[in-house]
């Protein structure tokens, strides 16, 4: 990695550290879908945006779902027949499965043992396992553990507290020249797992700072929430707001060393599934673009078919591909500060494109404008044709990214012909 | 072949053998395009399917076409010099070329071979002729026959009737709970000719027999006609029952042991064309998917431009792509039980997605519903996802065949997720 | 080659020994955007065809345009210090920048060279320049001159006139059955340079000649113009007419011994796009097909957004991407005589698909109409299918170009089947 970056915000690898640190700040905390974890979490990343804390109350009805009672966790533990604690809450909140009921008696290995939860193929490693919507209690632990168990009593302590409470979640609307809205929407749910969806968290967080610092176009609304339950939440309590949202991405599982793959909208031919094309298409590196399909993080819900929303995925390796996926391994060494920094720099490259993908109109239908007396032909050949493809394709029915596409042009070199071209009042915006 | 499944009516392999069984019965027959000859073949049908028998007089105009006059033949043979009988209708009926003039005469050689139509390529084998809309008389014979015929006067004998009377063809309509139809169209008219059409005629009567015995969305309209005249005697007398045809399949050659081919209607991308495209692209062998040619059987007729109905053509080998076609070597040995059980099946699982293709509406358009509260989800994440796609293209704008093409996954994966989803009262059927 | 087509006018390779011949004539000429170049190649041109000889006066605004000054030139060289003249208008006339102000002086070497222009990598040949819009002068050497060039001072004559006159094209209208026009246009300003595009001329002056032979559908109007500034001056002066333009070519560089390559109109599916793309696809040679883009010759203008005209470009290898061009060394012996043929025979064999692509309606949309009894089925089989594709697409909104396309069938055979099938009144040409 080229070191002259580092701590340079907001661009280049600095980000990525940027990112990194924050996650790092993040990872000891156990969040679930609700309860003072989430809070915890919140409270942070206030220290880097103003995100507004929402609390919705348990039992509110959202479409065809309830919100849950709030869980809360204090400790957590089994103590072998020796007394000895051989699995801690307090060294890793994976080790409980998470909203557990409160419980405190002693078992046979026998009877534990339906409450345990390992990976026999990966034996090194803790899974991450919930229980939100069906009352029970259980323990997760690496299976070279489980295998060590002997014979005789154990105790087991789960210290939690499942009440009427509320559903956390942070949001940020960042206001632009237009109540247009980008809808960035990540979850912050998972306890201490690094690239699900700390990486998602970091990169939203930090993304959502330096956007504040810059002049926007568009509105950009950030959503930090419990996955699923969230983001139904969300729409159910917003519903008269999804009709301004113009484009949106899921950002999660950003960090590993994996190749990026974009997952498309329902719709599949949206503006934000075209500049994501389009920009990893010119990245030079490996990528995958992937079909809509109906499952996944939260694209679920915004690409339900009540609502349809133009809002893609954006992750690195899809969850479920990488075996460390809700295991103990997705650990902050997981995740690099390199693929961060190149994460969030393609989603900065994509929102570009957003912002400037305006409609024009050439003031010089018939015919080309002639540009020799106008001192916009550079000498150089090359400036040319993005010149004369922002002009021949300007009709008030062609975006420039339609004529990135059609003309096979980098979409930035079209945007600054077009801004030439707007300054020597051969263009206009089109009014539509 | 596996023999476990002999005798087991309408599935596995057993149904081959009860096609190529009736197959045998009805191929000692000599068909044509009219006579007693069709007759024949519809009472044998008749013991199978209530079918009715339409006679449509000679004369009757059908479009361009005139209905022609009645074809019998009693016995035909050529006698050598020596008065011994050389070629002779009672051994093959390939021997005279249908509709055949009634002669008695007696020629020379040169003056008979004018009337002798062979095989010089394939010397063994008798060619299928026909005479229909042209007044002529002639034999078929082999060409290694024809070769060592002597100088000599030869007695020609062709005791055959040609006079008004009718046109006869089968129908029957199996009524299903709409009266929306799909067409099953088979031309019955060639004599003893195993693939080109005792294939088709056996296997529509045998599906017919067990559709008969089963719940049918759909009503089934059956015809067994006579080639080009029988289709356009059809349609010009039930033009106005056209509009109800939804789907439909002209069956031919489907005994042989060549991959399945499906020629595409003329609008190319109707019901019945997709369905067969995803059956055959699931069925695990190999097929062919062919675009519509004006050129073929009664799919000529079905699709002609003022009709241009929804009407593919399922066979094996193409006619006119394998030797045998049209000659004595298409014989009971050249069908095998086996293809016809694999043509039938194929028939039936495209006749099951059209059956089952229906489109529904999700009750829950803004996001999901929770499925998980009403035991929806197996244990095995492998159902669960056509139970999303479902869902989510449930819209109202899909059927399950568009959600099969859009997902990849198998129809009756999908079906089955609707039904738990309908039965579950996730799920309502469209009105439209 | 093959010698026996020679001198056989209007087809075969004598047409390439014809176009070939009238360059040879127009070769030596000086000729510029302007200027009695310019109409003393129209008068050779008026030999062949009644071309009519259009002056557009300098000054005269034709949209973002203005016609220029009109440029003559007498004479012009470079005497150096010994007063030998070392470069010579009369013996090429691309020595001189085209449009260079007339100038006479005596400048030191390195002032000299501020006006020279080479091709470093090309040291033999000497390049062509202009300087339209821009007041100068200069003179263009071979880079092996250059080099050879002393200290000392050089006398520097340019006799040229830079004054108002008229901007001069040639026009003809050849009046066809109906006023829908084929537009033809080849830029025809430029010095002694053979394939860019006395080539183009050359092949439209007998493309004229010989279409006024023949009975003729549509209208056909032959531009030859001055590049860039004569299309837009003739589009300005007649938009009015542009409406009656069915279908146009902009021939360029047609002489070489390239492929040929077809550059579709901007809309990229017109008629004219078509036909070439049959033509191109049956022809047995290799070819291109290029998109679209606004890069170009006077495709430039008459597919500008605001007439977006169906004007395609035919040449064989694009301009730039052979080193002969622009230069001295695209000369008579880089056109060959069989290019030129071939080209000539490629764009007639579009042309003849234009004149023929008629839309039918067949007298029997239901069923097929009986051919035998009209004796059209010929006993080769291989004659059957274009008639059956003819009837079969003839439903009032397929073209015959439309049939070609679908059936892959040539379209040569469809109009002939076409032919026999209104012949026996069984087609009729659509009204629409």
């Amino acid at each position: 990695m080229d070191t002259k970056d580092i701590g340079k915000p907001g661009s280049g690898k600095g980000v990525g550290f940027e990112i990194h640190r924050l996650m790092g700040e993040l990872f000891p905390i156990c969040r679930s879908i609700t309860g003072d974890g989430f809070r915890r979490t919140l409270e942070i990343l206030h220290r880097h945006i103003p995100l507004e804390v929402r609390e919705v109350p348990s039992g509110t009805r959202v479409f065809d779902w309830t919100v849950p009672k709030e869980w809360n966790i204090h400790d957590a533990y089994i103590k072998d027949p020796k007394g000895e604690k051989i699995v801690d809450f307090r060294k890793s909140n994976l080790h409980v499965v998470s909203y557990s009921v409160p419980i405190h008696t002693t078992l046979s290995l026998e009877e534990l043992k339906r409450h345990l939860y390992t990976l026999p193929d990966l034996p090194n490693w803790i899974p991450y396992r919930t229980s939100y919507y069906n009352q029970g209690w259980g323990f997760c632990l690496s299976h070279r553990q489980f295998l060590a168990l002997e014979e005789g009593d154990y105790e087991v302590v789960i210290d939690s507290t499942l009440a009427d409470g509320s559903l956390t979640y942070g949001e940020w609307l960042l206001r632009g020249e237009t109540d247009e809205e980008i809808l960035i929407s990540t979850h912050a749910c998972h306890p201490s797992l690094a690239n699900d969806n700390l990486s998602g968290v970091g990169l939203a967080t930090l993304l959502a700072k330096h956007m504040g610092a810059m002049p926007r176009r568009f509105s950009y609304r950030f959503l930090f929430i419990p996955g699923t339950i969230g983001a139904i939440t969300w729409l159910a309590q917003n519903e008269h707001k999804t009709g301004k949202i113009r484009n949106g991405l899921v950002i999660t599982g950003v960090g590993d060393r994996g190749d990026i793959a974009y997952k498309r909208s329902r719709r599949g031919n949206t503006e934000i599934d075209r500049a994501a094309a389009h920009v990893l298409g010119r990245s030079g590196q490996p990528y995958r673009l992937l079909d809509f399909h109906p499952y996944g993080y939260d694209e679920r819900q915004y690409c339900s078919p009540g609502f349809n929303l133009p809002v893609g995925r954006f992750s690195r390796t899809p969850f479920g591909e990488y075996p460390e996926y809700h295991t103990s391994a997705d650990n902050m060494e997981f995740v690099s500060a390199d693929s961060l920094a190149d994460s969030y720099e393609m989603i900065r490259s994509i929102i570009d494109v957003l912002e400037g993908n305006r409609v024009y109109v050439s003031r010089n239908q018939k015919c080309e404008p002639q540009l020799g007396k106008r001192e916009l032909y550079s000498s150089a050949g090359a400036n040319e044709l993005p010149l004369l493809w922002v002009l021949n394709m300007s009709d008030g029915g062609n975006s420039l990214l339609d004529i990135a596409e059609r003309s096979g042009l980098e979409f930035s070199a079209l945007k600054k012909a077009a801004d030439s071209l707007a300054k020597a009042n051969l263009l206009e915006e089109s009014g539509l």
